[in-house]
This record gives C-alpha cells, structure tokens and sequence, in this order.
C-alpha cells in the first residue's frame, strides 16, 4: 500500500500488556498463550521476541494474538526465552511499524524491549536526539529509551537501561531480553502493573496475574515501584533498585475497569475490589428498584455487590454480543456510530415493567451511556437509575490509559445533575473519592483522573504543552520511514 | 495452496444461521447486521447474496461477519434484497467451496439459496442424481435441493421448489432470493426456527429474533412448519403450506443451548425459558452449598433461576476470556486439548473454600466437564456440586446441531452415577425429561438428542447408514472441483 | 471480493497450452518444467492435477506457471502422474473458476482433463444440458465435455469419453487423468498440436516439444489427428482411433506465430519454417534497404531467411524489453494503449538515416504495426518498408487461436494498398496464399483465417451465431456460482 | 512471518537503476514507466517516492516494478515529483527493509535518496556512529549517508549532503528529494551512470538514456563526474563541483554486459560498443566455422558484428525462454542448478552437424558457459568455438556489479588452456584489455574486474578486509529491526 509520510508523534496514550518468561523450553508458545490471556489490555498489534542465546527472533504484526501467530511461526520463533506484547493505540496510528517487540542490534550484543506505560517526557528527548543526529523508525515513546541505551557511555547492559531510565520521567513497567538475560524494570512510582511468576524452573513476568494462571504458573510477589530485576540463567533474580525513591502512584482504573477480575492486581483481587466498589456504591447511592442489571462485562462484579448489599435481585437484563470488542477500546468509529446495538442488547422480558439499576465502571464521554439508557427504556423500563463505581471522571490520563482529550470528557464541564439530564437517567449516582479510596484500601493510586493532580512533577508548561498535542498532534522529527 | 481432492460427503451436521430483507434501500447492509447477530450461530463462513431485479452479486468466505465483510465490498452488493448466511461446520470440511449462498442460474433465472437444517437423505438423492450425470461442486446437502430444482419440470420457480422439498427428508429453514421475490420455507416438522419481522417496509426473516432488535425491526410472527412464504414487491406475503402436516418437532437444544438468550425462539423468551429450567433443576436436584456458579455464557440465566429458587449466593467464579469462541463449536483441536483454561479461568478468592454448585447446559463428551471441575478443585473448591439443565445428552442430532458420533457422547454409555466419578464430581445431577418439558411447556419438542426416538420415519437402514457415515465419512460421488 | 454473478459464455477463443507424464516419479515436478516451456501459450492461469493412483491433488490460480507454483505446492502434489494447463483467455474473463484441469468425482471414479482447442457447437449442447437440469461452474466449453461424460451410459471411462466426444464439433487436444490411465486425444482434423515422448521410463506428452528438450525428453510422434491414446502402467500405450476419419486441418498459425521456434510441429522445425517464410517474400516481395530488421521476437527468424536471400544485411534495430508479455496476448488494455513503447525501443544508431525492411509474421489491427512504423521514423529512418511472412489476416479463429471480431480485423475491410497507407509505411508486402503453402509443404492446413473457409462443417446459421457471440457476448444458462 | 534477526552487513554488491523527475504533474506515473525501462538493472524490488511539496508519500516492495506498482498504489503517490530504484541483491538478503527510496523526516525537513553504487568504507564508518548511539534500520551502505547528514552540523540539506558525501569513498549516482528540491550527485570518478534529460518543462535523470526514450524524453548530457546538480521549480539545475577532482573510472561492465543495447552509456551507444567488441574479437580471435551464434542477449550485437566483421553466417541456434531473468542476476540457486536449460534451448535443426562460435559478454565462474557448451554439442554441433568479448574476468567488483568472491572467479585461478579444457570447448578466445580499449575508445574506464587495479585508493587492509566480508559475512551492529 502506498503510504503518506505523515508521522506525527503518538498522542502519549497506549495501553499494553507485556509478558516475558525465561529458561522455558517452550518459550514462544509459552508468550503466546501469556499474551492471548492480555489480550484485554490491547486488540490492535501483537509481538514476540525470543533469543535462543545466540540469535534473535521476532514476529509482530496488527491483530488479535490468535491472528498474528500460528503453529509455524511459533516454531520459528526458537530458543528459550522470550518477551510479548500486545497494544492498543489510538485510532489513525495503528501502523505496523510501532508493534512492539523493538529489537536493535548495538555494540552492546542483541536487545529487546516491551514497553506498558507512558513517557511524559519523551517528545523533549526525542527532539533533542534528532538534533544530534539520531534518526527514529517509528513514532513510539518506547523507542526514545532505545536511542538513550544506545547512546549511553556505560559498559553494561544494565547501566546503559539506568542511563537512560533516568533521563525519562513518566510511566514504565518494562522487560528488555538481550543474548543472556532478562530484565523486568518498573518505574519509581509503578504506575502500571507488573507480576513475578514461576512456571517449573522457568521466570516469569506478566502485566496481570491472570496469565500465570493460564499456563498454571505461580504467582510470586510484584515486582515494586522502581526494581529492576536481572535475570539470568542458574541465579536467583538479582533485585536492584537504581532509582530515587518515589511515593508509589498505582493506576486505581486498573481495578475499575480495566485488569481482568480474575486478576491480583496490586497485591489484591479484582473481582474482590470490585464487589466492594459496589457495596459501597450501594450505601452511597442507595435507590429503590426492582433489579440491579450490570452493563457486562466491567460492571458485574459491582452489581453483584451492590445487588446483595442492596437486597435487591441482580439480574442480566442485557446482553453482550462477544464477537465485538469493549466499547472502551474499539477504534472502529463507523460501528461506534451505529451505536451500542451491536455490543449490547436489551431483554425485554427481563426489563419491562420494572425500575432498573445499571451499574457501570464510569462515564467518559456520556455518549454510550445515554445510549444504553436509552436501549434500556425502549426495552420497557420503567425507572432507569444509573449508578457508577468511580468518581466523576473529569482529567486526561497520561500514564497508559486511552482517555479523551479533557475537553471531551463528559465531567470536565457538566456537574452531576447536567450529565443525568443528559444521559436521560432517573437518577445517577457516583461514588467518591472516598468512598472509592475506603473500599480499595490507603494505598497511594494515582488518581489524576479524579482529581487533576498529577503525581510526577511536570515541568514547567509540560502539562499544557501535553494538551496541546492531545488536541492538535505534534509533528514528529527525524523519523525515518524504511517500511510502509 | 495445493489441495488434496478428498471431498467426502458432509456428516450431516451443520449449525448455521439464516437472513433475509427484501426491499429495503439498504439491503445488504441489513444482512451484514443481520448475521452480525446471528453470529452464535457459525463462525466459520460468511455469505450475502443480493438482487437489484436484474443481477445477482455476491461474497462469501471463510471467517467471521466481520471479517468477510468491509465497506468497500458491502457496497458492491447492490440492491434492495438480499440474502445471508453464517456457518459452522464440523472440523476439517471448512472449504469456501461450502459456504453459502449458493447460486445457480437457470433457465428460470436466477435463484440464491440459503439453508439452516439438515436432510437426511441428501446421500440417497445425490446417488441418483450423480448416475443420471449431475455433477456436484461441494460436499452440502443444500446443493442436492439446488439440483432438484434444475431438473424440475415445473414452470415456476415456486413450484420447482414445491418440487424438490417434496423429495427431501429432515430439516430445513430455506431463504430463497429470486429476480423478484424471496421465499421462505420452513419444513413441515418445523425443526428449525424462522421468524418473520417488519422493518418499516421491508419485510425481514430470521433464525433468531435478536437480528431484529439489532437493527430496530419488529417481529411479526414465526414462519410456521410447513409453510411456505412468497415475498413480492408491493404484495402482502403469499402464505402457502404445499405439504402433508405433519407433527411439529421444535429443537429444544435451541432453548437449552444454542440460541441467544435475548431471542423469541418458537414463540418464547429464551432467558426465560433458561431460568425456568435452572429453577425445576433446583426442585428437582437440590443440593446445599456456597455458591451457584454458571459455566459461562450459556448456564447464567439458569445458574441465577437455580441460585434463587435455592436461595443460595449466585456468584461468578468462572470468567471467560472473550477472544474465543464457545467451546462447543470450535472447530480448532490443539486448543482445545490444551485444556478449558483458553476459554475459563476460575477466580480463586471467590471460590476458595467455598462448596460450588455448577450450573451447565449439558455434558457432551465430558471431556471439558472433567476439566471444569479440576479447575474449580485447584481453585479451591471445598466441593464440586454439578448441575444440568437437561436430561443424559445420549443421541447424535441428525437434525442440525453438531455432535459427535452416538459412539462419543458420554451419556450413550454411562449412567449418572459413572459420569459423576469421571468428572470427579461431589455429586451430579440431571434434569429429568419430564421436568424439561414441564419448565419448557407442552409444545411438540424434538427430543431425539435425549430419546434417541427421531421425529422423521427414517427408511430401511437409513439411519444406521447415517450412524455409518458418521463414523467412518462415505466418499462422495459425482463432485467437481473446479477451485482449490 | 464481491463478485457480480454475470457468467457469459466464452467467447470462443482461448489459447492454451497442455501438458502430461504417466509413471514418472516426479510427475508433479516434470510437469512445472513442462508447463514453464510452454508458458508462451498462455500466461493467465496455469494448473497441475496428479494422482497417486487412489488420491487426486490440484492446484490451479491466476498467474504464471512460476508464480503459481513454488516447492511446498508441488510436494503436495503427490503421485507419478500429472498432468498441466497454461491458459490464456480473451480479457474480462481471467477467473480463476475457468482455470484447468477441470477434475470431476463420478461414479466412474475420479477425471481430470486439460484442453487445448475450442468447439463450435458447445453452447448448443449446454443449453440442451441445461435444460435437462445439468448445472455447471465454469463458463469454459470443456466443462460440457466433463458433463456428457458424467451423463453417458457407458460403462468405461474410454467409452464415455468417446461417447462425449462425438457429439462435440471444433477443436480439441486434450490430456485425460484417471486413476490408473492418462488418455490423450485429439480431434480428428488436427486442428492443435499434441505431440508424444519419452522420458526414461515415462511417457510424456505436450502441445509443443520444446517441453520435451527441457526434461531431456525425447521426441517419438506426433498423436495422430483423431486418435486417442491410452497410456496404462507396465503397457505399451494402446492407440484407437475412434472417429470417423477427416481430411486434417493443421492450424498454420502455429508456425507463422504461435509456436515456439525451438518445437518441432506437425513435424516440422518451427525455426526452418519461419526462415522458408522469409526466403519466398524475399522473392515474393523485394524492395532495396540498407537493413532487414525483425520485429521480436516473432519475426527474427523470417528475418534471418529475408535477409539472406535478399542479400541485404540483418540487424536489430528493435529491442524488446523483456518484462513484458507479447502483444498479441497481453490483455492490459491500459499498458497496450500506452503503446508499443513499453514492449519495444528502436536504436537510433542504427536505424537513422537507413532504409529499414520491417518483418513481421501478421497485422491484425494494425495499430500495433503503425505505432512501430512510427517509431522507426521517429528513429530517424529514411525509409520503411514492411515485410509480412502470412497473406492478409481476414477472418477470426474459431478453434483456439485469440483473434479479434473479424470487423476489427484491418484486412477484412482495406486492401493492401489501403492498409500500407494507414500503417504509414513506403511499401508493404504480403507473402501470397500460394507462396506460403509453397514454402511450408503442401500438408493440408487450415488457413481459414485468410481465406474464410472454415474445414469443419457449421450448421445451418452457426457461424452466423458464433460471429453474434463474438460482438455481444451471449448469455450463459445453468451456471452455478459458488465462488468469486 | 517470523523473521530471524540475521543483519548482516550487505556484501558490498548492489546493482540497481535510479530514476527522478521533477516539476511534471504525472511524476508517480512517469517515475513508474522509468524504473520499468530500468528493470534489467535489478529485479527484485522496486520502489517511488513522491513529494507534493508538502507531504511525502512512498511505496517500495520486493517484485518486479509491474508488481510492485498498480493504478491505485500509482494514485496515491502525489505530487510533481518523484524518484524511484530498482534493485537486485544478493541470494539471502532480498529483505524489503532494504528497499529503496530510503527517507527520513529530520529538522531538516523530509529528505528522499535512491542510490546506485557501493560504497568501500561504509562498514567503518556504520561502526564509528555506531558506538556514537546511531541506531541503524537496514543493512544497506545507503543508510551510512542518510546517517550522516542526520548529524551534520551544516545549515542546508545540500551542504548537509556534501558534508556526508566527502566522508564516504566508492561509487554513488544519488537522486535526492527533499520538500523543494531534486538534487543529483555522482561520485567524483564516476564509476556508475547518470543521465540528465528533459521532458516538456520537466527535468529529469536516469541511469540509463532508455527510459527517456520510453517516456518520450530528450537526453540532454551526462551528470558530469563529481557534479551535483540542484533542480529547483522554475530554476535553471545548478551544477555544483564540491569534490576535489579524480580522474575518472566509469565502469567499462556497463557497455560489456550491463546497460540496454538501446541505451547511450558515458556518451556512446552501448549496441555500437558491442558491435565494434565483437568486431575486435573477429581480428584477435579468429576461426573458421559455419555460424556465429550468440548467446542472448547480451551477446547480440558483438555476434553481429563478429559475423560481419568475419563473414561467416549470424544465426540463432540459442533461443531464450523470456520468463526468467537473466543468467548473471537471477537468485534463484534452485533454478540455476537445473541449469541452463530453463533460460537457453538449442535449436537442433540450425545446429546439427555444423561448426559453431558461440559469442558471449564474459565468463564468470565457468559453469553456465560449460553448460552451454553442453548443450550445444548435443544438439549435434561438429565444433563448439567460444569467443568472449572482454577479457579474463579475474577480480571482484567492490563498485556496484554484482560478482563472486575472486575465488570463485575462474580466470583468477586458471589459464584459458584451463578454462577452455574445463568448458569441453574446441576453442577459447578472449578479447585482450588492449583491444578492448581500442574498440571502445581511450577514457578512463575502471577495469578492475580484469586488473586488479581498483581506481580508488583503499586504505591500508581495507581491501582485504572487504574480501574477508564477501567471504564470511561481517555481523552488522547496531541494526533496529522494527519489521519482518
């Protein structure tokens, strides 16, 4: 296909899941199946990497994992280690080129890298590097850790990645495979999730737990805020901490919404953290009602909660078509058009008659969720009261979620009583701050989603300069275009 | 790709599901969406066929709705009519060739075709057909239809059709698109189901109801058995009823198992009926414990009917993962024999030491079963109570839905007690036929799954012959391969 | 991609090329050579069906022979015999459906079969076909021949294929595959070539014998013009000859144009031939020039003999560029509009100033030829004269040569005079009806393209009807669509 | 597919063919129809960049330019100007990331390059940015420029270009395309082609005068050794001379072997160089035989001359199937080890019995020479006479020709009493160096490939160090693989 040269530097959302296992002897399908079980966590590309000590191997393509790889090119993809990926990126930058696995081949022997998470900083250096000379492949923050361990003057592996770590600022969780080893690095504050596991002799790391449970590994602890862990062949990990210690910032939409809820996340179940969002919910926005119907699938566990501390029967008044992805994630905008129809259906002989509760994870724009209301009505309800597990979600997050523009986030600029004129609710009923925070327990989230407030330090003009990108792109410098 | 010329005689199961509008300004794009909701029903191939009145276009291919389908190729298939089809077909006859519609153009013009059902002398009539020199190009019962029609004597269309029926034996849910019309036809035992609906002019039919709600069409009524529907412009729809009556035999696995849970499926409410079952199966087999636990997605609105008859928690310990399909039509082996663990995963802190009532649908091989309640056990389970909303599954459907050979299913050769030690169950627990059919009502249900008691007279042998082919395939005759 | 169902019959032209091996351990691979020899008559399709005596294997797709084929595809092509099609096919047309071997499964076991040729009465015979209730595939006239063998009585495959093969009329070279017999035929004028050899212990045959020298293969005979050779193993090939004798009528286009210079046909070196060609215009038609230029690669060796005989030297003031296909059956109209220019560049050293003898085996159009005339003169020649080795090309080709309506052929309607005016040229010559058969031997050739009488007796109105096919194209009937 | 990461450094062998227009509003077209007219200088990828003065848009792929490209891929590339290559590499490394045009967006602005030619000094030069952090993308020298411009200091893209250039040492013919301009640039000795030609208001440059011709373009003049020529909209080009001055070294290959005969190569027709080469060798080499036959097509022309100069019969007893590439540049081990046979037939009927000299351009390694020899005695030659119009090839190309390690050069190791022996010829006979520069006139043409003597001066080991890679392969470093 022809290709128009416009590479613009990536709007700094993406979200990830990353996988690596070590001293497998069935490394690559090991990858697979730890990448098929993220597949949640990014529908648009899918990665793998594997070094059998000497070479290196990868495959990485635009798909789900099932259609990226297939039994032949597992086979192709040798040797006993291995790192994954798999990405979702905004709509209109779903280039090839930007798949992860990144390989280079430097002084310094093979490396490859899998990035989850956001650099804040990335557009600086990056314009910095290219006015030295550096020329860049892909429009990828990722890549700009590469350039910095490239450049690096250090000897090691290692202290090259510090190096250039500590010249970025933002969310990391990382695992990079050279020739001997793999390292696993998480940022000071970790924002992004990242998992140790065990599978018979083998290491493994993973964005979510629910990949260890897959290929029946052994969760073993997380890996903190600010580690770095080398692994190497016959040693136990070696744990660093290379960094200035920073008050940990762990991302709270993990739990509402986005980590599967068969997953530890943080140190705590999902499915459990949910459940308690939602008795809390139900003590903070307490309505009378004949069912309490989640909108599948991120809302069940709530509604369960909210259903039993309620006393009111939880029911499946709607249905989800699997053959869509989550409406969250899908940048297929003509279907998006057409509306929730085809993610969602109603069932009238549930709903009609009856005064429903839906309870969902949060409101982004506000568009989907009027819809639902909406479906729910024309199905029959009589009452519609719309209760969300989170806050009003009001800031752009910076740190590896997709989120809009603040401009069209729904509660940047309607108060509570608006967004339910708007949805066409009954009621609607949020839960707060701190009711969120007493339900998930006193560990420091990151919240800026909630709050606007940020927990790295931007420099100065950096958070507006940020914004200004989100709404206008940036052009991108010293890119180099070898591929379409 | 080089093809090996094995091309035997399809075992006589196919699970499909079926569409058609006629005069609506956006034809094809209604049967796109059309089959997007009857996707549960065949994921392996997709067709649209549509008329403008003079010309036929077409597209069908291996994949889902999505997949087979983009905009530019929707566009393509012009017209106010249109015909569609989704397929599943039994492991290792995935051919294109298979797919549907299928077309000929005749010295009556041209005819498209789809079908949901099976016949079950297809064999005997393509034996003939071929020593009087047809020539067939795939493996589908449907095309021996297609061919009788060819050498009908018969003036019309309608009556060619008539005709064919006539000569075939088992089930069938037809849509037929000519220049002018579309016919529907349902056979005379009504097996399958067919729902007529209005989308503002256009007349509109469907397997299941949910293709309706999903593009804001109305439900009129169901295509009786028997009938014979013929749709012309400006004319009310024609209604014959060209066969001999015979006793009705509605599938009920459609109710148990396979349609949507949010469709109208032989005039009721699918949920419905599946929380009517999970509450006779609570009277029926109860059992005390922590927790109702559905298999998902099929046990859920019999878990929660079971859940509150009993009186105990529903909760949700077995999450699937999206990105597969249902683990009883997938046709891709190696996945499977890795285990449930692709498609489930068991949430230990909900179901450690927990005791669990498992709510499923039936249990085909076992095999899976087995593998749930080992699952379910290292998760934790204190007990493992397992409950089915249906009676021993012990005959192959000759009917339309895939199962394997008599010979497989675990229920022809074991009793209750002998599976509940294979799955290493605390304890097992059917439901009786009787029960069925009184959660279900008096209607005329084919039962021939749980009896073995077939609602078509089979001739001398047939059904032994088909018991046969099953196990062994029967070359076919008489086919040509023009494509790979 | 979508397709739209308009299933004309062929016009009547296609040039092909067939090819086969019987008990050769690498009959997959002898026949990729063989087909690659052959691929000058025809580069649209090419298609290789084997059989190891119980299984056929097939591939057949668009495009040429080494495009189609690469060693994972002929590895699956199992079996020590094989047989071949390269096809070319009048523009529009190209679909992969039409692609040979056609391979039919009967009660007689499986047939395989490629063509060479066409008939004249096919579309009387599918209508009749079809209206008895026989459905077909392909708009190809082979497939008819397939169909009344699979509605014969016969008992034998030989039998049934006589018995089909009396009721056609035209042109036929053909290659039958079953499961222990290959069977070669030709029709019993002799229209196309069909020539018969020797490899080790393997029988071989082939439209031309360069596919002979390729493999190392020797040349034995020619098979006769209505013979029809049986090949069976550990037996000497048994030859019938099953028709009514006719004068034969051995298409002399082969060897002005179409064959290979290297083949030997209808006994005779193509090479020889061309060289006698050029010799008798030389006497036919001198005129004084400084060079004899051919146009390639067609025209060098009549060039050679024109030269020689005049005395005038030989040069290539004409260079072919090799990335391209011949003109005569290339069937990019967008490429040939652009004209000759991306086929052929003319070398200014040596053309300009001269007087340059064009020579050239025939004018069709006559388009092609006055762009070449133009591009001599734009080269700076002082004179151009054309030479052509064949009388005025008047009439089109029902038996398997491409060839424009006869309107559009530039000598069906201007004299030499007239067409030496439009080309631009200082003079032109034809060689004489008399002189070419002078200079080729006096077997009985069809000239029918020169002189209108067609050797094979039409019927009342039939070559009126085929003229009619030919400018609009006649509907098909009973065509069965399955795939794009 | 899953690649493996095997980058190593290319062997310094590359032929290709570059092409620019500039200021004509079909430039994708006409750069399209230029790389066709080009594609005997390399066939294996293909690739247009184009700028609209904005925006750049590029398409570059493995296959032939009439694969490559389409109507649609054509559409898409915008803009009035454009520049496109051709290139062929060596068996194992036909990677599309190698493609050409190579472009990178820097501070700078976008800036495009096609290359033909080779530099000796690119590996030291990749391994100095290499451990300065440049992170390198393919494995071509091309990008070793593009690198160096990135890090220049200079202010303009053109000073940029030549602060790159007088870093490099070897042979480079550049087209470059930046927002506003097309710069052209030739080494200062020369070693490969650059034309400059005109077309309506449009400027254009080519490797090779044959693709004006095709375009209908005028050549206007050589782009002088060294020069670099700046094309500006509405600006007279402006020749630069920034390299100090060499004495020239065009590569006498191009006339002997490489370039079209059509073509006008360092001011002289390359069909009358021939003639005069084979003229030459009729005086050094003579021998009485029956006919002069070339082995096509490059030996052509020196035949004809030959036969002229010696007065014994041109004929063409060898007849070359058009749809391989040729001998010299076809990858494809698999079919050169079939042999010959696939490209070259022998014509019995002209061969049988006579005494024959077979003219050919050069002999390499001997072995397709020797099987040509072959097959001309088993046509029924008497006497196989071999005459080669150049003399004794005995060293590598470094400069731009693809050639065989000089091991594997058969003159470098045996004398023409050797070579002819080990051919089975009756006789050998090479032009001499002394009278090839007679027949081609007294300019410094580089002559290595028969001296030893490379013109530009190696620094110490260098050369043995580039034979040492052409053996072994030289592992690249710091190579980003972002694609498969």
């Amino acid at each position: 296909m022809a290709v128009h040269l416009d590479l613009r530097f990536d709007r700094p959302h993406e979200e990830c899941g990353i996988f690596g296992v070590f001293e497998h002897p069935e490394a690559a399908n090991m990858a697979y199946l730890g990448l098929y079980a993220l597949q949640h966590r990014g529908q648009e590309c899918a990665g793998i990497a594997t070094s059998d000590g000497q070479k290196m191997y990868f495959e990485k393509n635009r798909g789900y994992v099932a259609d990226v790889f297939n039994e032949e090119i597992l086979e192709k993809l040798k040797g006993d280690a291995a790192i994954g990926h798999v990405r979702y990126s905004t709509a209109g930058d779903t280039r090839r080129v930007n798949a992860q696995p990144f390989l280079i081949e430097s002084h310094r022997g093979k490396i490859a890298v899998v990035h989850n998470g956001n650099l804040i900083n990335a557009h600086h250096i990056r314009k910095n590097l290219n006015r030295e000379g550096s020329i860049f492949i892909s429009t990828s923050d990722t890549e700009v850790i590469l350039h910095l361990i490239a450049r690096s003057k250090q000897k090691t592996v290692e202290d090259a990645i510090i190096d250039a770590l500590v010249q970025v600022r933002g969310a990391y969780s990382l695992v990079f495979l050279t020739d001997d080893k793999m390292i696993a690095v998480r940022d000071p504050r970790g924002f992004r999730p990242l998992s140790l596991g065990r599978l018979n002799n083998a290491w493994i790391v993973s964005s979510e737990t629910c990949a260890f449970d897959l290929i029946y590994g052994d969760f073993v602890r997380d890996i903190a805020p600010g580690e770095m862990l080398i692994i190497e062949k016959g040693k136990a990990p070696l744990s660093l901490q290379p960094f200035p210690e920073k008050p940990p910032a762990f991302c709270i939409f993990e739990h509402i919404y986005f980590s599967r809820p068969d997953s530890i996340v943080f140190g705590k179940d999902v499915s459990e953290m949910r459940d308690r969002l939602g008795r809390k919910l139900a003590q903070e926005a307490p309505v009378d009602a004949d069912y309490v119907v989640p909108i599948p699938d991120s809302g069940i566990f709530a509604a369960l909660g909210y259903a039993d501390e309620a006393n009111i029967p939880f029911n499946l008044g709607l249905i989800r078509n699997h053959y869509v992805g989550r409406t969250f994630i899908e940048p297929e905008m003509s279907i998006r058009h057409f509306g929730v129809k085809v993610k969602l259906n109603a069932i009238r002989s549930i709903i009609e008659g009856k005064r429903i509760i839906l309870i969902d994870d949060s409101i982004v724009r506000g568009v989907t969720s009027k819809k639902i209301v909406d479906m729910v009505r024309s199905a029959g309800a009589r009452e519609v009261h719309m209760r969300i597990t989170s806050p009003p979600y009001c800031d752009s997050c910076f740190y590896g979620i997709d989120t809009p523009i603040k401009e069209d986030l729904i509660a940047s600029s309607k108060n509570v009583e608006e967004i339910c004129r708007f949805l066409g609710a009954d009621s609607l009923g949020y839960l707060t701050l701190k009711g969120m925070l007493g339900a998930l327990g006193k560990e420091s989230w990151c919240v800026a989603c909630f709050t606007g407030k940020y927990p790295v330090d931007f420099q100065r003009d950096e958070l507006a300069q940020l914004r200004l990108f989100e709404k206008n792109g940036a052009v991108a410098v010293g890119v180099v275009s070898l591929n379409g």
